[in-house]
């Protein structure tokens, strides 16, 4: 399936380097705009002069994650020229199927003018429980730098146990941590305890936040205040994977002397490979749904 | 908290039997109805005469799981005499908390009329989450008694990934069996990869199913049919943890020679006490939420 | 390899059986002899009448484990007839190698006066390692079977750190248990760690036995005194694994009401296939060792 | 225990540094040498003038591992002045117990003629088995830092099955990496297989190395030759653990560019704290069975 496709993959960093790669390996037509600059990318893609040339040529356009940054053109750290997105809208009359990650109310609005079709990966569930894999192994990554102890014993504590929470409790109780998994339903903290983990109920953090090594935060909320912060273990270290505004007051992690590490969109940076490959399952299944393949 | 709160713990078998023992145990007045009949208890419960008496101490009535079988009488295989559940309503008017497993719309009903207030806690997601700890042992003990070979590097299928076949897929691994879960969507398929199992996708089972050494059945509808069975490897045990009606073709493997257990209710059977834990804290929970404690 | 290598299995049970199956299912050939009355056998096996034709047609003689219980005939329950070990040394002076489980000096001397040459599989320490995961799921299944609660969560003590030990820490972590790994030396209490169970020095057991649901023996030796009996837990279960003596004074455990269960040849029991499988790698091995394949 | 007995710490780095501070906050007194630059040291420890003086004072003297880089002078980076060894032997003629990591036989001799007693930590089984924890974390982490696909999901290698070739499978398992143990005897690998890792002789190793995204050797021989180097897939990492001369041909590694990290000491250098902790435990345990306890 999927062998008269043809994909453009148009800007993006190493990630999409990585996805034009490894879709070009499964033996499909792959173009790509906006790898100008030194970026080692598959030499079975076929490097095209502008996005509408692509856009025109492809049944399915993936555009990076995110996709835009200013709002008017392909976040493309690599490409020698911007890429303006109303090039890309412009030349999908031909009812395309444009992919890209957390897409704005604008790109449905320049859909329905245009004639194609969008959906976003990066919404889809299968991305982010697949996310989590890169995520938790970052996260491991610097504990094991900044920390002074093995993870191997150390008492763990993570706030929230949404999907990355999940993976991370496991992949620390297979390195051998100590894990406590901190979340405010009762439904929550019964598979906490099913993992082999600790329960805690986020209201009574305070008391016992003085046991911990490390605190891994995936809370999207303001929950390590000054105030908490004061009660953590000297030398404890957090970990936040919440994205902004994150989870600590960062300014009194500062003046506390709680070093604090904020770690965002870890999979394109710590497995560009891996996040790569992610987004491509994820794209190929989004064209079997919309009964491209 | 809970320490003048009077519970009554009415029918049920040696699960509830562990409940009241249980609840004894953390220094709680619990009067009991219904363990006439030779089982263990604890010497720290009250037994009293009948369920209306029982009923009128009581803060918090605990009915079993499931609460009736006839419809009419409390389920309760230890009590000399029926205990109707008339006897119950009536003797509820002071506003008590009602509970049991799988009540029926006539309870909502007598509740209005009497004044008592109701909670199902088997409908609580934290006695379904942490039930498929004892129900996974079950199944576990059905795999190690049935079959001529050791689980660990067993080829195993999962069909269904909701709660209890993300916990056998994670014990099975645990144990060191190769493990291929089963499911329709590729969001279950991501947790599927991310426990190390093998992702299966439903619709492509049929061409597969022959690979497998044992079979655990998770999906409530009847995916076994006669024609998958046929496909199934020489000795391939099947154990089935579906509901009613049970996802087997349970005729056709007769007919077939298909070795297939039928497993339903587990955790009362396999680990009574645990399941009586089980109940403990659900309740305790539910009376937190009511206000109760 | 092996291709020219005809087999003889001679006696034994289930596990010898699936041994023999075994062996043919590789392309191999298979004479049997003592499994004439019902066992359930491959039919790609060729039965011969005695065990003086299978010896003389064989490259190499199976005896099963233990080959002899009476010292002078094999050990073979499902025979018609008892097969005399000495038919067998008799027959084997064209220089076979005769394997067999926990052979006696006996047959070395019986083997210089005949001419062949024997090896003990049941001597080797490959052997040993892999029968520990059919021993230990044998082990869990007892408990599985005989706990009213459930293994995960559960507090289990795990004497002796020697092969068993090692995989029955494993096994139970898998599953959740809460282990405690009691050793003699500090050397094997580092491993205990390594494997995330609580270290016990031995000398240090009685202070504490009061707080397991569960005491898994591995020590061959009466380490479980009534003295020490007297310090469990009420409905503590002990699972022995040890072989004779045993580690528990049996006697006491009757008198003082503590479940106990002595288990021993469990991967036969438990898992024949797995066993038989288990013998059938190490046999080749130890022909590749000889110079035989 | 220990409650009169006095340390004295002479040299080393962090390790060293932590090692004090563990043993001060256990209560015992502890005097140091040696850690006058830059160096976080505990505020509970006593530092002294000299090594002499820190000698006499104490029962136990501890020396850095390994305890002199130069033959002549104590290991002591932080020192601001040498400290030479034959001062710390003229001061111990009362019977003390001096004990280090890789003594020389000239520590041997030195005891005799001064009347001291000598223990090598560095020898200890326990010591090197607690130390596979932070030797693998480590390996984790450099595997993190340089690969562009996370470890889940990946095919790794492990070459050797001692002690740190099996809590390295272990782990590596933990994070859900596809794992093939490599080892030369049968017995290994029966332990390769009870891990749920996939056996592989090392003679057989030419013909699939090309399948391994990253290597880890524990192998103290030259086993990643030139040949077998050209074997690796593109790409695949190599991650040298085994202490000098290593296992690969760094030369041809180069030449082929196949990247590789020789990671040596790495408990020091990725947890100090930790390997501060399994020397002191280690070091009481020697002072137990001196009877210095």
């Amino acid at each position: 399936m999927f062998t008269d496709t043809t994909f453009a993959v148009i800007g993006g960093d190493l990630r999409q380097a990585h996805l034009a790669g490894l879709l070009a390996a499964d033996g499909l037509s792959v173009l790509t705009v906006g790898f100008e600059r030194k970026i080692p990318i598959s030499s079975d893609v076929l490097h095209v002069k502008n996005a509408a040339e692509a856009v025109e040529r492809a049944h399915c356009v993936i555009l990076p994650l995110p996709f835009t940054v200013d709002g008017s053109t392909v976040n493309a750290p690599f490409s020698r020229a911007p890429i303006p997105l109303q090039s890309i809208w412009e030349a999908a009359d031909h009812d395309p199927l444009i992919t890209g990650g957390m897409l704005s109310p604008d790109v449905v609005e320049a859909a329905r003018t245009h004639g194609f079709r969008t959906v976003d990966y990066y919404a889809k569930e299968e991305m982010a429980v697949r996310n989590t894999v890169p995520t938790v192994e970052g996260a491991l990554q610097i504990a094991f730098e900044e920390l002074p102890i093995t993870l191997h014993g150390t008492r763990c504590l993570v706030l929230g146990f949404g999907r990355v929470g999940r993976t991370l409790c496991r992949s620390l109780r297979g390195l051998g941590a100590e894990v406590t998994g901190c979340a405010r339903s009762y439904d929550d903290l019964a598979w906490v305890r099913t993992l082999d983990c600790t329960p805690l109920r986020l209201d009574g953090l305070t008391g016992v936040a003085g046991r911990f090594d490390v605190v891994f935060n995936t809370i999207p909320a303001r929950i390590l205040t000054a105030e908490l912060l004061t009660h953590l273990k000297k030398g404890c270290l957090v970990i936040d994977l919440a994205s902004k505004p994150g989870g600590v007051d960062f300014d009194a992690a500062k003046q506390l002397g709680v070093k604090t590490v904020w770690a965002l969109s870890l999979p394109g940076k710590v497995a560009p490979h891996t996040a790569g490959q992610i987004i491509k399952e994820t794209v190929l299944h989004i064209l079997e749904e919309e009964g491209l393949s």
